[in-house]
């Protein structure tokens, strides 16, 4: 009798990641120790996304305060709220429709969060020109990378799309390409190297792809999502080289370019490196960056807001992209607002400046994640699709450093437990 | 050289709506007369969309200041702020994961929000009961409504699933059923009856689509969008029955629910009336309603929220909604907060009960638009793609009364000049 007794063919390969399953397993076990039940710990300590807010790490004051006033303007009057924030917030709310943020905007996003994030971008890369027209105000990282995945994808069979994506990877990302229908092309990583990307494995990668799908588009997370690796100026180099040797498009999400901490490590846009390789590449090599107000030390991951910039980009397609946005109306103005702030902090002088403090961002299988947080309350990411006889857990080291102390001290004695119980079947 | 030198061919169709245009002109006039241009008029009236902020309609104080302590939390001290509004904040904060809307919340957004909008849809339905895991809050109505049109599209030529959709409808619902793949089958909206939906002519569309498409669902906006019709209990009986008959899927946009005006005129939810005919069809028509913040009183667009109620949808297919809403992350905290507020408004006796007062959505050819836009700077609406004989423009009502006023003069004397000038050619 059912119209929707089948859901669309196309989707139905589409599975939430284990990701998810953990955490309604940890909101369920929250639960019980709600409603009293006896447990070896007294809470749960949710570190399995960089969700670093759910961990405990406060929002920085200056952006919830400009948020605030921008919701409610009342507080323009506010003597107790520092000048900048209040000044900061009435030259936002001018940019609003009607002053409000509670008006459309365009689907690009607002024209002032544009050109901030140009500007932004500009002095990142070293001066290398960035343009408000390419940049792309959206709901979140992931809204853009979908809008690019669905103008990439086409073909049946030996011609479809084929994305070459990293081993592990972010745990959405499967689902997204299954959901555009595109074909996931694994790379592995090199764990050896510290997650290294590895010029033979992406040979490989391809060659392998051929005949089954047709590969036109890579996929980097720099710094790697969830391994935290660092890609040095010569790996980022290599790729763009591959890129334009096999014409594949690059989709690089750089979310956590502000979370380099490893001494000498220094993040470099793979837009600046294309650009200082000269016309050969710089004006042949099409790419997509992705930044968004979730990760790093913004950590927003509620207000939902993000960019992405265009190079490259045949002008025609990127109409498209315009077009595909205004399907999802536009990116929330809180989050675009505090986008703006967070690509134009306070500077050195203004009030708000001293306060604007910094803050600070791994893999399992799914077994020992549940186990770890069925015994422990500590719940960390699931697997992330090694090689068969490899094993790891995710957990995100965006969280206060005492809850990290205990995380850790849990993690080493559930280990010793968890091995002696498994190696007994050896 | 390019890989994405052509986009992919499902979406060459696709096009933004002439409504898109004719903002991007009203933007550019805005432009020039800020850079002293000398027009007709000192400043363009926009009043072409449901955007009651934008044309300045002052957003409801309760909301902002729940909305604002929420961001801020350091004001759940401020007491100038109301009791009931600190109150309600701090309930709502203590929903969010580690107490900040900056922390993610499930894909089918905060349990506690999917509990007040199901308690708000019984009441209005006069006991008919909704269940929270019938909930699911998006980032707008037409997100969800995506996530429902991608289920049901499939088949390809005569067995591509076909969406039979009123002229008019809103103007982003072709753009949308052009992205998801869907084939729209219009069904004309009668102009001499107030736009009122007729049985013979929704017959005659699903007859004329056949051989050419697979009707597999029927969009209804009741009231209706642009045209403010409000459909009688009778009207929907009907409704309901042709899609028991005709095995349809109901997709029924009921954002300005809180929008009727008409003396006599009730709103009549559409799940309401099915489960009040009886179980033959209450446990039979599939159905999604769809509501939002963005429209109505609260005139919250930029926030982007709203929900989606499914009734009668297989529990495998709900699954594939979820997971679809997944790829989206979740709607944003700030916007599913401010849906809470909406369907559980202050009540009698609270502190901001008397202040959280109520406030006050037409049709037009391009060139009408147009030439209105530049000669008088009021921006309405374009066309409604009615039979070719009928032009109509759009105009929203939900505009202050003096503004209102301004505009409806303009159009007096426009209109007569208009007729003036294009009448010499007959």
């Amino acid at each position: 009798m059912y119209s929707l007794r089948e859901v669309n063919p196309m989707l139905r390969g589409i599975r939430v990641s284990p990701q998810w399953a953990l955490q309604r397993r940890s909101e369920q076990i929250t639960a019980l120790l709600q409603q009293g039940e006896q447990k070896p710990f007294k809470e749960v300590i949710d570190i399995s996304s960089g969700d670093s807010h759910r961990t405990g790490i406060k929002p920085i004051s200056f952006v919830r305060q400009v948020l605030s006033v921008c919701l409610y303007p009342e507080l323009l009057h506010d003597d107790t709220l520092p000048v900048d924030v209040r000044q900061r917030a009435q030259r936002l709310l001018g940019e609003c429709d009607g002053g409000s943020v509670g008006s459309y905007t365009d689907s690009c996003g607002l024209p002032h969060v544009q050109r901030s994030v140009a500007e932004f971008i500009t002095g990142r890369d070293g001066g290398v020109p960035s343009y408000p027209h390419n940049i792309f105000i959206s709901a979140g990282s992931q809204t853009a990378l979908k809008v690019m995945l669905k103008l990439l994808v086409r073909g049946k069979g030996v011609s479809q799309t084929g994305v070459l994506t990293p081993q592990p990877c972010p745990h959405t990302l499967p689902m997204l390409l299954e959901e555009v229908g595109a074909v996931l092309v694994p790379y592995q990583l090199s764990e050896e190297q510290g997650w290294a990307l590895e010029p033979g494995e992406l040979h490989r990668a391809l060659t392998a792809s051929r005949g089954h799908c047709r590969p036109r588009a890579l996929y980097i997370s720099n710094p790697g999502i969830p391994t935290g690796h660092v890609q040095s100026r010569k790996s980022i180099e290599w790729v763009i080289q591959f890129a334009a040797e096999e014409r594949l498009f690059l989709l690089v999400n750089e979310v956590y370019q502000d979370c380099v901490y490893g001494e000498g490590m220094e993040f470099m846009s793979y837009k600046r490196v294309l650009f200082e390789m000269g016309q050969q590449y710089s004006e042949m090599v099409e790419l997509a960056s992705f930044h968004s107000i979730s990760n790093g030390i913004m950590g927003e991951c509620g207000l939902r807001a993000g960019y992405m910039e265009l190079v490259n980009v045949d002008p025609a397609v990127m109409v498209f992209a315009k077009t595909l946005l205004c399907t999802d109306i536009n990116a929330p103005v809180i989050g675009q607002i505090a986008l703006e702030i967070m690509v134009n902090p306070p500077r050195p002088g203004d009030p708000s400046h001293s306060k604007y403090t910094q803050s600070d961002g791994l893999e399992a299988d799914v077994l020992y994640s549940q186990s770890l947080l069925d015994k422990e309350g500590v719940c960390v990411g699931a697997g992330c699709e090694q090689r068969e006889d490899k094993y790891h857990i995710r957990l995100c080291v965006l969280t206060p450093s005492a809850t990290l102390e205990k995380v850790l001290a849990c993690l080493g004695s559930f280990h010793l437990h968890f091995l002696d119980q498994f190696s007994q079947h050896a």
